[in-house]
């Protein structure tokens, strides 16, 4: 199986929110994971995505891809979400797309406190964009202990 | 009906998200709003709520308090999320209680602007708390607009 089916079950499973959100894992290259999400379970008022879809769709991106990084490296730990902040750029009218990289020296250095604290903290930023443009900005402190 | 199930209905038919959270507006003074949300829908793979969807109750707080005080005011405007940031203090393992209030002073200075320039932005902090212990902390930045 490959990894974006994996890690889109195991969201589903673990975090039943998921599901509901419609989120999928879209793509994943070693270095980036984009997570999808159709607009009709988190439409508002105005007909365009709920803030909380979209925050809920980016921190899962954001956990998703460092699940990913300590599964690669063997790890099996726990992934909290310590604080978060968010941008809304515009409206979201479609279908979403979350996108978060890691950097190998960043990734270099949270996993090298890992390995000497059994804890560390990473900050990711995700992107979420609709029609190839970027619509929301987030970044989240992530903790991750034995 | 009372504003608190009227605000209520107009969440579950607005933003269906919060139907599926189990959002109800749980007490209102004129001042604060109390939304409360059950664990099941929101659990994650630790048994405590999802980041997402503790954020998602703090949003609607806010949303929902400043709806009520522009109904109180007889303005229908469209509320929306500009930016906002959380901070995660313990994990949530049972019902979350999510308190927003606001300040006579803010508000006067927001509805003012909101007459000059048919435009305004308000902050709003919002604690969710469980087992009456604070747990997270928003703070969210409302636009309000014709």
């Amino acid at each position: 199986m490959s990894p974006e089916r994996q890690l889109e079950n195991l969201l589903h499973e673990e975090i039943p929110l998921t599901r509901a959100l419609g989120i999928r894992a879209t793509a994943y290259d070693g270095r980036c994971l984009v997570l999808s999400a159709p607009l009709s379970p988190n439409i508002n008022h105005k007909s365009t995505a709920f803030g909380g879809s979209l925050y809920s769709v980016a921190v899962s991106c954001g956990w998703g891809l460092l699940h990913l990084k300590l599964a690669e490296a063997g790890l099996h730990r726990h992934i909290v979400i310590q604080e978060s902040s968010i941008r809304y750029l515009r409206p979201v009218s479609g279908d979403m797309r979350a996108t978060c990289c890691v950097e190998d020296a960043a990734l270099e250095r949270f996993m090298r406190a890992l390995h000497k604290h059994d804890r560390a903290r990473l900050e990711l930023a995700v992107s979420v964009s609709h029609d190839d443009r970027p619509a929301v900005e987030f970044s989240g402190r992530y903790v991750v202990h034995g």
